[in-house]
């Protein structure tokens, strides 16, 4: 979800890390208790499951969301996963400790239109050890039809 | 830059493409000629060069990019990788010929802020086959420092 | 488990698919009937399982396959997910159809050692298409302990 | 080059390193002054240069590293590249800190052969922070021809 790797967070954001889990911090947000980030909004991502090691995340794509040649940007894809992954991460840490991505790799299966309706992201963590952890998601429609999977590895950041 | 691989795309874009080779296709939305697409204007990204196997994206990052954390949400990096690499192979291929993304790799090396100012992703083609074709790119500020960088590999698509 | 992707492949062994699907052949390996190739053997890699669209292989680390930290080179791990990702595609493939590998990532969980025993790598079909096909392998113990996993793309190559 | 992440390494191997900079251990392997590892044995890899972020391993492909389609098997290019990989970012770390490998992600361009002669694999560090180092590599032939790209992930293991 995040990009930090060799620097420090701001220290606001950090702070409500310090005194809630990951899983707390992620039930906030999808309940609305806390606001969406600014990317959330704008790609109008929606958290809609959440729990240990794992995260869902639906969009239904539009217009505003393609590339050049009529379907959805190669980027929504990522970003959706990117959301994914990261959160399942982050809904496995502790108060005070914080998972952030070093590098996402997806592959992309099909393209993403309007008409395929919702499409959702299930990331589930395949390993979290005390350094690192890795996740996997997959990106289906309401048939269970693969449009991209990815992974992605974090590592530990202490805020 | 798409996530064609196994289906068509929408014939009137294809059509674009059937008559134009990629580099005048991309120096036409450089100029204004083209209209951008919805994903490049939702992020703001612009394409400030383009020649054979080379293109070059930036952004401004602001908080509309951001993530929970107070930097930018990886998609953003993501996009504007998959944006550059995607032109970059596309910048090679004739009239008639598309090559689409199959996967893309990102590493994240420091967070993006608004603060950094203006990032740049350059990417340039490794090699372009018969059939395969792939490219990387790096993410930089205006000092030269390194944010993050990544490869994709495309697959040719016949409109 | 092959490199070729716009290059022809040598006509014996490409002759041997053409008149037979990857499953047979496949089967063929791993009672005998076939001879292992080379790298199989110099790496004393085992095929013990194969079915559509999966395969597992094993194999017994040993000092051979040590780098200079005394623990099994990242390429014994590599090799042996590159061999069951490459078979769990291929097992799916009907005669006269090749598909090889384009890229590979892989992921470092844990060292692999001789005290460990017996480490196997499945992997499984994630999606298989009409030019192009992707496959998911973890490497773990007798216990179920997680030592490395991967993802690799194919394409389709007629021989 | 290594596989360790969560765990520890064996003491006496990590205690030469505790003593002796990354690039002085790799000038020792290159002169013979310590042996080469079983595995760069085994597949009969070569490091032919080594210095601060940058190192090239060659090999002359033989039989003994072919598939089952009469070409080197992706495990040989991935060796090849693992090694280099990992030597080019240990090359910049002194006496007491070790790099292990997180991640590798490999492509593949073109099939290697016995008949193409060496291939060497050039690696270069890209960004080397205080806990994550990245690094990519090309493998070619003595004419520049492009076999095989790729990238890896490396963090700080403390031995």
């Amino acid at each position: 979800m995040t990009q930090t790797v060799d620097e420090e967070l701001p220290p606001d954001r950090a702070e409500v890390r310090r005194i809630m889990s990951g899983l707390e911090y992620l039930r906030k947000l999808m309940t609305g208790e806390l606001p969406p980030s600014g990317m959330v909004q704008l790609l109008n991502l929606k958290l809609v499951e959440v729990s240990e090691g794992r995260a869902v995340f639906t969009v239904q794509p539009d217009e505003r969301h393609y590339n050049g040649l009529g379907i959805a940007h190669g980027g929504l894809a990522a970003a959706l996963l990117d959301s994914a992954l990261g959160c399942a991460i982050n809904a496995m840490m502790p108060a005070g400790k914080i998972f952030t991505t070093l590098e996402m790799k997806i592959n992309y299966v099909r393209p993403i239109t309007r008409e395929r309706g919702v499409v959702r992201c299930e990331a589930n963590v395949i390993h979290a050890g005390g350094r690192v952890a890795t996740a996997e998601g997959r990106i289906t429609d309401e048939d269970g039809k693969l449009y991209a999977h990815g992974t992605a590895t974090c590592i530990l950041f202490r805020p």
